[in-house]
């Protein structure tokens, strides 16, 4: 099993505003397990752009936690707009099993339908479908609260449930992803929203 | 006494290069006790100015978290270079008692001689003679940690003590603190360095 201060990143996007630029945020937290802080990254990628694969891996191989990291979580698949991250991809880069969240069940169909009028718009449905089936978890042991959903590469589908659950310490998402979140929206905006 | 689940602002600047900008962003983490992050504020201020009171203020005040905030740690009580805090102007206007944590006793005569050839040098003197004499605090049980010193306003030495104490749960300093240096370097390099 994995020790409970197993280090893993978690990567979330922050808002945008395609007015006045054409990039967006994305930050990087690394926790010790479901606890605490012990490093936070940053990287900027284009809006609807085709660079976060690159810019994640770039972000990750180039930071003094690198050879910490034995988990990343994505708050979802895709980041500013439609820059898709091929989560094959960036697993084989960076070497790292990665585990994407997401809060409700995709649906395919809005974003294909979203996606056909960009360019490179079969690349990124590719990108969408090489992710995989997202499983159903149940992170917090009461029946009010809702599941998540994960897809994941580089790890058997019984681990990335355990480090997924083992993770989501204050809310149903891991908590390296919420932090994200919180960091992400508060350094764009000024003050933080939303549990993540 | 104080409940585990107190509220706290945590408060530091990021790195800045006087080549590429006049300004430094304070970010400000909000924490339940020592334990989690619960928000991020961030504002951006002079290098070597004196509106660090009036971004503080206007940052805490205006934040959708401001009601919540039990007690305010600041990094030391100079941002940005000598972008000096008046901790007990800042009390005044925010109406939360505010605590200083450094790691170092202040070296006074160095402070007073890095001020003197700019600007407004006795209003900046004002602010850190009014901070008041700094309290040695031991905050981790174990003979081998060096203390840390505090100033505070709006509270009891011994409160003072207590809070700055039950908040250091991950090092010498206060968590909020702690986290905040994380995110500012983070944000501003791209990766974060240090132990806070």
């Amino acid at each position: 099993m994995f020790k409970r201060e197993t280090r893993v990143l978690g990567i979330d996007d922050g808002p945008y505003d395609k007015n006045s630029s054409n990039k967006s945020i994305l930050v990087g937290t690394l926790f010790r397990g479901g606890k605490w802080l012990d490093g936070v990254l940053k990287t900027e990628i284009h809006i609807d752009g085709m660079d976060a694969n690159s810019k994640i891996q770039e972000m990750i191989t180039k930071s003094r936690h690198y050879d910490q990291v034995q988990f990343v979580f994505l708050d979802g698949i895709t980041f500013a707009g439609f820059n898709i991250v091929d989560i094959k991809k960036l697993h084989k880069a960076i070497g790292i099993p990665t585990i994407v969240v997401s809060r409700r069940y995709p649906n395919f169909d809005e974003i294909k339908n979203a996606i056909k009028n960009l360019s490179y718009s079969k690349k990124r449905w590719k990108k969408i479908k090489s992710a995989g089936t997202p499983v159903e978890v149940n992170t917090v042991q009461d029946e009010n609260n809702k599941p998540v959903y994960i897809q994941f590469c580089g790890l058997k589908k019984s681990d990335a449930i355990k480090i997924t659950k083992m993770t989501s310490t204050r809310s149903r998402i891991p908590e390296p992803i919420r932090a994200a979140h919180l960091i992400s929206t508060g350094i764009v905006e000024g003050d933080s929203y939303g549990n993540a």
